[in-house]
């Protein structure tokens, strides 16, 4: 029996009970969620076993907030396991962007999603309203200055891919089997010129009769073929 | 030398030039197009390279209106070439996603966008800024009872693939190389059940601690992995 008191109950953001399951210890586990003041779901089994990703689960899914990260990002990339995804933002100001961003990011695995401290959306109540949950997934650091924040990442052996328009070489063609920062710009205009300059190298989503795509749009792909080359 | 006048001016959206061509030619080209009301854009070339698709340019696109698609969707459907990609969108009601969808389908070269009569967004204003010039690229189609029109679309030779996040087979194995229609749920929930009756295959984007993701960018990625499948 999950105990709803065996952490913080801040870190207990949501229980998903399997649909199918009206046994007594549910129900009772949905009255001390409930008492506890913890938002209960009901889910389809499928999706259940698709969220918990394999591990072994008994109907039960508790969705917890990610353990607070260190204040220093570089040092949070140091401890988490390869292979490694990081979402860099060269300022992504629309707070439904930035919502769907953190959840297809989340979606994905990456481990952190890094914007630059000015310029960029705060993470507010429009944002979690469109990460639908998913704002506490994945941390989210704001830093003073990206293109030191990048060097930090490449000398930790972090790979930077950045999505630009007019690279040459397509996303697909892109090699993922390793430690991977995507750099991503904000709406409406590619990358900086100092961010793109600390890339290792650029890519691009071929686009027909378009410049660009939505930020959020472009991420979902770009962290999608990321996750296709780390496991594939 | 373009002649503005050949089509009827509604016909051209906008005028995409040459950022390093500085000659007469283009400045006359450029104050034709300002006399007739027409938007001049000064782009990089590589940018004007990747949208004109490999196509011969003298540093100078005109973006044009689609032409007007027949009012029947089945009829429009026969007289595309092959590779065909529909997408079909059971009911989006958001203007910004249904704007950035309009945006990916064009730039991912689908040839129709359909939705629902009832219970999808119009293409408004907001849809059209959120499409950032696309609405106009890809032919959209209202209709009255999607299920019999993807029953048109199945007799027409189209295989339909939905996305369900409790399907069992992943987006990136699915065989993409024929004529492809892509079912897509609106907002907060899936296909419905009648629309995913009517699929002849379902797919999932492998989602990890969340249940789904924003709209558009599940189009994005749907999108994406038919075009790779498509064109290798």
């Amino acid at each position: 029996m999950l105990r709803p008191r065996a952490r913080p109950a801040g870190d207990l953001l949501e229980l998903w009970l399997d649909e199918h399951r009206r046994d007594t210890r549910i129900a009772e586990l949905a009255r001390a969620a409930a008492a506890a003041g913890v938002r209960c779901r009901r889910v389809p089994r499928a999706e259940l076993q698709r969220a918990a990703g394999g591990v072994k689960h008994q109907g039960v899914l508790a969705i917890m907030r990610s353990p607070k990260p260190p204040a220093d990002l570089a040092r949070y990339v140091e401890q988490i396991p390869s292979p490694k995804l990081i979402l860099l933002l060269d300022g992504v100001q629309d707070p439904h962007n930035l919502g769907a961003i953190l959840r297809v990011a989340g979606a994905a695995g990456a481990a952190a999603v890094v914007l630059p401290k000015v310029g960029a959306c705060p993470i507010n109540a429009a944002v979690r309203r469109a990460a639908v949950g998913a704002a506490e997934l994945v941390p989210v650091f704001y830093v003073a200055n990206l293109a030191r924040t990048m060097r930090a990442l490449r000398r930790r052996g972090l790979w930077i891919i950045g999505a630009d328009a007019a690279a040459d070489r397509d996303v697909a063609e892109m090699d993922f089997h390793t430690d991977i920062a995507i750099a991503l710009g904000g709406e409406g205009r590619g990358l900086r010129r100092l961010t793109r300059a600390h890339c290792d190298q650029v890519a691009r989503i071929p686009l027909r009769g378009v410049a660009s795509l939505n930020v959020a749009v472009a991420a979902g792909i770009f962290l999608y073929e990321a996750r296709r080359g780390i496991s594939p």
